[in-house]
């Protein structure tokens, strides 16, 4: 880093709506990790960035800044392609568990970093960690190991990758500035690049329960990744799917990891079978294996081999019974027709406050809390049929949990089902891009 | 202070365009004050409102909140009506010098609460403080008593007045959020509406060594103040006036002292004197003396008088020598023809490093040092002619001072002679809003 620049220099060239140049960028990443730029400017050049937006070069170039403030992984050694998979976030989103297995049956290797939930999107550590002995933090060495031999490892991500970004994402999360779409784009992909896959496929959920409501701003995130993932040299195709409503019928840690094990026994929800079948072809595609059937490898029992490995060699006892939150409450419908809606939003608040995720990062997570679905949308009930079942630990929360799923359940004609927010689409998968 | 907010809210909420409530405004000023809003959140806010903007109703809230972080002044028991003048700030502006005396002749009292200069404008204290044993620093009741005895006093601003601007203002300065209207306006007219005076003349210098390079820029700020002291019940009026070249032919503080006291005495330059004698009237008409003829009243020695007894009042000796810089050094004309441009920004910035104005706020300026015109633009000069003369105790400052007039000072034929920006105006007053 020889050139130096002045912050507020940057700070107007991008508020008067300029180009930053590599160089200005490269500098003020740099500068604000080194603390010679301050926390107020940062906040001024990303609310400017917000407002202003930044081009596919100067993005590139930000999210390269961001990788080069840590330290890269390399997967080049391995017998096998990499492929990974992230997801914006989502309620009862448990993919990445039957995903990463799936795929690892078809000799791709799949190194799944993963984080903690926090607010009401959930997170797969979370889940996981219900699986007695399982444990999240693995060396490097430990990791390389395991993607060799098993070729799936879901685990925690360390702190090297990106380090500018955990300081910028807080700084974000309290002056309004989270939603940026090329800083939300360049804090995914700084990750993932630093991290070393050669592909990667990005689940962009659209919907009341997702960081994205609108499908617009989805496809704009999507573009600026998939962007960002090819001028990096990473295969990189999106899928944007609907988080209009749950996915699958459970959500909650320990209740997710139940119907994961459904989908790789060949059962499951629908939409969570589908799900996870359309994200494994787009990986094994992106990995060189286009042919390969992974419906077959959830079929045949190939994929549950690998899961079972895949918790084991992380310390994980596959047939422990999981955890049941001690106390349920059932909530009924109010009238006969058909569930016309079964709102994200409300249902994952619902779990959170249930005690299925936490509000600040220092607090622990019950395995057993969250909600059992017993009814999607579109499906017919009748008065006083159980629509949901609510677990905890802590009957006290329910008063709060029950307060949030207010208006999120709606019960009326068969004219009334929401439809999702895709062209025509009426499967989860609402659009493609690549 | 009741209601409370988020401060994210608060910030998104103008980001997105909205407005913000009076409710939202007082408790965002209050909470930085008390450190709950901290300077990054602070920070991204300015910046959206600089892209943003906020309306008339925001603006007067805005400033509101500023007036609530401090003290208020009241000159209601004064037996006379009170009128101040506010410049943004330009080279050789000694207005205010002969101004206010000028003003007090015609039982007017003028309430120059003033500051020191920062950059390339100087400061009115620091003029004054060149001339032996005058003060800056009144007290609240040696102010009250001076109004009611002179009529006119130029002295130092407490701290006590809008303590949440000088805050905000230096965040600013680091966050490139200087120029958004709404906060400049407002960190002016909270200052001077919580001063308590009745009516105000505002000086908005358009200009190479004005803050506003623009004319529209000028205007709006312009429009957007005197809006702000009338809903606040001051009788406020704006002058747009150039600032493309020096005022007068003096920059520098025992210089500019010199030719105030010139105008004083009934001579001076014509652009001075005609400026000193625009905003008497405005402020003489704002405070009821519509009838008042200030060009007599430099004539017969009246105003003269006053600023006697305004200076002797703060210790001031108004017969001492005043200093000289002890190292001159004289710049020529290159050709004969006729000087068609003399840039502000280049004199101000020169006189600046030859010691009249400080970098930092805790510099010192030297009293005697500046810069003296020879030669006006539209005059014609000959080849080796002086144009100007640069004074400073500290000659190994003539050559950066040099290097700022470079290219500042231009001779050519009578048809390049720069135009100022108004419509047509030919003299300093450029516009009149009100």
């Amino acid at each position: 880093m020889t050139e130096s620049f002045d912050a507020v220099d940057v700070i107007r060239t991008k508020r008067d709506g300029g180009e930053l140049s590599d160089a200005q960028i490269a500098w003020v990443i740099d500068a604000y990790v080194r603390q010679v730029v301050a926390e107020e400017q940062m906040a001024a050049l990303a609310m400017a960035i917000l407002l202003r937006g930044m081009n596919r070069r100067e993005i590139a170039s930000w999210t390269a800044a961001m990788i080069a403030s840590g330290e890269r992984m390399d997967f080049s050694s391995l017998p096998r392609p990499t492929s990974d998979k992230h997801s914006t976030g989502g309620v009862g989103d448990k993919i990445t568990l039957p995903l990463a297995p799936l795929v690892a049956v078809f000799d791709v290797a799949v190194p799944q970093l993963s984080g903690r939930g926090l607010g009401h999107t959930g997170g797969t550590l979370d889940k996981l960690e219900s699986i007695p002995g399982w444990r999240a933090a693995l060396s490097n060495e430990e990791m390389m190991a395991q993607l060799a031999d098993v070729g799936a490892v879901i685990c925690q991500a360390g702190s090297g990758l990106a380090p500018a970004d955990r300081r910028l994402y807080a700084l974000r999360d309290v002056t309004g500035t989270v939603e940026a779409i090329p800083l939300i784009a360049s804090s995914i992909m700084s990750k993932k690049i630093a991290e070393g896959t050669a592909s990667l496929v990005l689940d962009v959920k659209v919907g009341s329960g997702a960081f994205m409501k609108d499908i617009d701003a989805a496809r704009e995130l999507a573009r600026t990744m998939v962007d960002l993932g090819t001028d990096a040299g990473v295969d990189t195709r999106a899928l944007l799917t609907d988080m209009s409503t749950p996915l699958g019928l459970t959500v909650g840690n320990a209740l997710e990891v139940r119907e994961s094990v459904e989908v790789l026994a060949g059962g499951g929800p629908a939409d969570v079978v589908d799900l996870t079948l359309a994200l494994a072809r787009e990986m094994l595609d992106a990995a060189g294996r286009p042919d390969a059937d992974p419906a077959a490898a959830l079929a045949d029992g190939r994929a549950m081999d690998a899961w079972r490995r895949m918790i084991e060699a992380q310390g994980g006892d596959a047939d422990a019974e999981l955890p049941v939150g001690r106390e349920s409450h059932v909530v009924t419908a109010p009238a006969d027709g058909v569930l016309t809606r079964l709102d994200a939003l409300g249902v994952g608040v619902a779990a959170w406050r249930l005690g299925a995720g936490r509000a600040r990062r220092e607090d622990e997570v019950q395995a057993g809390a969250g909600i059992e679905l017993h009814a999607k949308p579109g499906g017919a009930v009748r008065a006083g049929q159980p629509l949901m079942t609510l677990w905890t630990d802590t009957p006290e929360r329910f008063e709060r949990a029950l307060e949030a799923l207010d208006g999120a359940a709606v019960v009326g004609g068969p004219e009334d089902v929401a439809r999702p927010a895709g062209d025509g689409a009426t499967g989860v998968v609402l659009e493609r891009i690549a």
